[in-house]
């Protein structure tokens, strides 16, 4: 199949004028934009010969009716706040573009393409409930508690947009032999690099930790630092010894962050009465992550021992890690050698619609560099060459699944 | 001399009644409470034969008017927002009662005793300014920019004092052979050692930085440590490494405090870009400050080198150390030990008025114990009978400096 360049920029174009602000886009799911945007996403599909509808979460869904099995195709075309043109719209578009491709040339195996905007990715009422929905993960009672931070709740938005009381559709393991992503990188590593295709290993899981910890306030000056129970020194101590921790225990690709901290009462002569850590980390192996966890639980108990203060380690989030499908990367980084572009393996650090899928049909991400690391950001881009390449280098490998189809 | 514990009891009863607030006082500088306590202090000034007045800062002083030299007593009346009800209303108490104690021993020596209870020592528009004034280290133009937390200056509250235009009192090193201020010891050193006097050897001087550290927000997910510009990971180490550094410099007394720490913009998600750290540090020891002081800005540049943030530490406070006069402290000592009391020599971690006039006499300070270390609060109390021993004591070493004054 033939990728047509010019008509995917002007679909992506064309998709980036929904809710368009300035050079980005503000495309809240269920809110008119997006409605307007899978309306419009409907139609094209329709167009490309696909039998196409959108369903009741959302889902923007178009399947190749004559065909028996299918490459399922796609992404989510809803945004966070004044976001990147690019981000999700970037896959769906790839996925519309590719089936396409394949219509024009005449391809008659029996495995096709189906095409997938997923709804509400980003969170603005519930994260990933397009895909969780589209796998049978979503269940009603979340649809009932899942609310915007404005306070509405997902069912009056399906309700508001009109999607409430149709049918939600379900992958078919049966029909949808593979579940293929594309997506731009939103971090500054392949450009950094030199390279123009990344081959996602995994999603990686994320562990988070509220750190709390209890001491007394003194005076500052008058307190000897032997009598003090120092909730901010207990802070700095263990966030140093869960740092010194995570770099024995870290592979290559993990991250962790503390993002937040806090001293209460804040002032410079008084002793830190209490303190707030917040404390996140991420790897696709789940056996690193259960090391990192580990060893903030023997750090937490190492302060109990060595300060008069109380700590508790929460745990607020711990999502397990989805690894991609082995063979389908080896298909990816073939097609990528056939356009002899520079091409790297790496996780994802950031979550997306094919960390569910993946734990339902064989699943691969393709990354595209984006320049300047920059996303979730009006100035998030990326250059024109390297978004037709993504798609030809998905096109070959969507033809080497569909000719070699997973056992 | 005699102390009368049962009148020095009911005398801080009585003061304690100005701007009475639950078990403590508020009782801030210049406020009505404040200037009702001193009419009151001067007239039982002029009840003990003194020669009182108001003056112009509202330092409220009584002379022995038939003595060419006196030792100088006293400490502050005012109080913090809801403070105690010792504080330094005990130290103007102690004065009075151990003047009248001296008349009424009939002593025919030259020397006599002066009270004075300074004004605003805690700083509601100008921390010491009484004692500033008293030493003659009060500008004008500090008069004028002083301002309290409502925005009130400094001079308005003493036109509204009715003090303004009055002559302010000076300190007299040909008369004043000495200044000894009586105070709650306000930690739980005393008491936590079993001891019942402290002799203050100095007060600390106090370091203040403002630490920013300046990096580059990034998403926690997709971003490499090794391309991370964190200003939450840099704090944490910069704070780690000063720690580290403090514990190697300090002496027996050093005491440090990290109050008050930020990250921005503060998610669990994001590489911080910015952070910030209070950090405060005191001894009596002015070669240890600046020996810290050092270490902090070998810390910073450490971290200039290893992170690639950019690091200020900004110094917002150097307040030299005051030494107490070692021969005073040696009759405090002595004297302490004629009561047998347990007794230790410890610095002040906190000002008094006391470190200003060290610049100009030599000078002295008593601690007595604060129960649990309570201060600046309506719990801020001390036993009874530590009240009146640290009375004894002090009219005991009182009685000796008369005695044999400093050369």
């Amino acid at each position: 199949m033939k990728i047509d360049g010019a008509r995917l920029l002007a679909d992506l174009k064309a998709l980036a004028e929904f809710g368009k602000s300035g050079r980005g886009v503000h495309r809240l799911a269920y809110g008119a934009e997006d409605r307007a945007a899978r309306d419009w996403l409907m139609g094209r599909m329709q167009g490309a010969g696909l039998a196409a509808e959108i369903d009741g979460i959302g889902n923007v869904i178009g399947r190749m009716a004559d065909k028996t099995k299918a490459v399922l195709m796609g992404s989510h075309s809803d945004s966070v706040p004044k976001g990147g043109w690019l981000d999700g719209a970037l896959g769906v578009v790839y996925a519309l573009e590719i089936a396409r491709a394949l219509r024009e040339a005449g391809a008659s195996a029996p495995v096709g393409v189906d095409v997938i905007s997923f709804a509400e990715e980003e969170g603005t009422y519930y994260g990933t409930a397009g895909s969780l929905s589209f796998c049978g993960e979503l269940v009603e009672s979340r649809i009932d508690s899942a609310r915007s931070v404005t306070g509405k709740s997902l069912r009056d938005a399906l309700a508001g947009a009109g999607y409430a009381g149709r049918a939600r559709a379900r992958v078919d393991p049966a029909r949808h032999i593979a579940y293929v992503e594309g997506h731009i990188e939103q971090a500054p590593r392949l450009e950094a690099a030199g390279k123009r295709i990344g081959v996602v290993t995994g999603i990686v899981g994320i562990r988070r930790y509220q750190v709390t910890i209890i001491g007394q306030a003194d005076h500052a000056g008058t307190t000897p630092m032997a009598m003090r129970k120092d909730a901010g020194g207990a802070a700095i101590a263990l966030a140093a010894d869960i740092t010194a921790r995570f770099q024995k225990i870290r592979a290559a690709d993990t991250v962790w962050n503390f993002g937040h901290i806090k001293f209460e009462p804040g002032a410079g002569n008084v002793v830190p009465a209490k303190s707030e850590l917040l404390l996140e980390f991420r790897d696709t192996s789940g056996d690193v992550l259960a090391r990192m966890a580990a060893a903030v639980e023997e750090a937490a108990a190492a302060l109990r021992r060595a300060h008069p203060v109380g700590v508790e380690a929460a745990s607020m989030m711990a999502l397990p890690p989805s690894a991609m499908d082995p063979r389908l990367m080896d298909v990816l980084d073939a097609a990528a050698g056939e356009f002899d572009a520079p091409r790297m393996r790496m996780p994802s650090g950031a979550g997306h619609d094919a960390m569910i899928l993946a734990r339902h049909v064989p699943t691969a991400m393709l990354f595209i560099p984006s320049i300047g690391g920059r996303s979730h950001d009006g100035a998030e881009d990326t250059a024109e060459a390297d978004v037709i390449l993504g798609a030809e280098v998905l096109a070959r490998a969507v033809e080497r699944i569909i000719a070699s189809p997973p056992a």
